[in-house]
């Protein structure tokens, strides 16, 4: 009989899913059992510690809410999020880079004139962002649509304050011309923490880790015949950049602020987009 | 710098856990970060698959109650719990085995008469339970505690029906005197699914598995000087037997169950609990 041993524990628990079942339902299972279970023979999981496991799911699951998302948070924290994104978005060598999406993308923003300001409120220190959207080749596409949203000068997003901040602050949308070129005016973004006061904080503070992101504005950039581009520019000399909580940093995401002369805007931050052709293989 | 990177993801994410925090707390992260992201990255999971495992152990958090907790039986399902408990609890040859606890134990039943009965309702087929605890050696031990639960014979535990069943209905606890016997009059249990309506019910579904556990009796069986023995006796020719939803069955705990002649049961099942003394060293 078939009966549970320890020794053979995933190969007889994966024994009984059904093999008329969708083949990848038993292929992502049977990896995630047998991944599970040898971690717990690996550590020797005591039973207070699966105890403190199953206490620890509960309550991130019951954080969760409209505004809340704590399991993504925990995906988030332990690389996960951003590793299942480097898996679906290899991009090719000269292609900007994709990071994590974040909780605060909101679908909508106003369309807004090249060049515009998105920042509504008297905070902060402006800072004019510019560039080109173009193909790996280095021709400007024309038609990317571009959605753009920030933290305010105190670390929080609109919707996270929506009785203290102006609707759609730090957040808009422009759209290219044949020269494929952006600008629009914006803050020089701060760090701020992840929340921290659930399960997922709990977590970082047993492992002796921060909660913080480095400052960064967030871009989601699309055009007909691209594949999609998430991604953030962070502002270099962060002194979060090399800890951030999320794992969100690549090098190459990184993006200068210059101090400007002019009277209008303290900083520019050029950066240019290259998207990649869905037709392009993955070379990864 | 230490920036996320795909291939090493692992190592980055462990990188960033505190070398100063409990050295425990690093062991078991460090090994469960590397076996998830090793999963990730062997079935290749899509960025719609991770949407869905957010969402199901969301769901899964949220359908726990005081009456439910779906994330155990999450990890019963999954084999996990019983991984555990032959982690922790490893038994010499000849001693009684563990499995698992289960959700229906209520601390504080009532203390019975030897040989009392513990079914307080007119259901079900009666069933003498006796035998004995012993030692490793066979000597009987005095002073053994026997908590012993089961459901009725409709498949539910009192505790599922309080309005339908009486207070401690299949419940009791017995202590054994100087000849080490036990005997009580409960019933010759029944199949039943484990709550299938929620997120756990959908897994199995998708998994092409059945919810039933195989008839059983539950016992906890303690003793001073001995380790705590939580185990089931499973009905022998149970249809369920090689495919329990929770993998509890183990050969050693199959019992007899052999039709009497007497007027008042008509089961009897034989068993014997060997206990294990504390200073036993494990031989798995």
């Amino acid at each position: 009989m078939n009966y549970f041993r320890k020794d053979r524990s995933d190969e007889i628990v994966n024994s009984r899913t059904s093999n008329t079942s969708n083949p990848r339902v038993q292929e992502v299972m049977s990896s995630l059992i047998r991944h599970l279970h040898n971690f717990a023979k690996e550590v020797e999981l005591t039973q207070e510690e699966w105890e403190h496991a199953v206490d620890f799911l509960t309550r991130t699951g019951q954080k969760c809410s409209g505004e809340r998302q704590e399991f993504i948070l925990l995906s988030d924290v332990l690389g996960f999020s951003m590793l299942v994104d480097a898996i679906n978005n290899p991009r090719p060598e000269g292609a900007t880079e994709n990071t994590v999406f974040g909780p605060f993308h909101v679908a909508g923003a106003p369309e807004r004139e090249m060049g515009a300001r998105i920042t509504l409120e008297d905070k902060g220190e402006s800072c004019l962002y510019e560039g080109c959207v173009t193909d790996l080749d280095g021709n400007p596409i024309k038609g990317a649509r571009i959605d753009v949203w920030s933290d305010n000068a105190e670390g929080f997003y609109d919707v996270q304050q929506p009785d203290e901040q102006p609707k759609w602050n730090n957040r808009g949308i422009f759209t290219t011309g044949s020269d494929g070129r952006y600008s629009f005016i914006g803050i020089r973004p701060v760090s701020y923490p992840i929340p921290d006061d659930g399960p997922v904080g709990e977590m970082l503070k047993a492992m002796g880790r921060h909660p913080y992101r480095p400052a960064h504005t967030h871009f989601l950039v699309t055009a007909p015949g691209y594949q999609k581009l998430v991604t953030h520019i962070f502002v270099s000399g962060d002194p979060y950049l090399s800890t951030d909580a999320v794992f969100g940093v690549k090098d190459s995401l990184i993006a200068p602020y210059e101090r400007t002369e002019n009277a209008e805007t303290v900083w520019r931050s050029p950066f240019n987009f290259v998207l990649t052709p869905f037709s392009h293989k993955s070379t990864q």
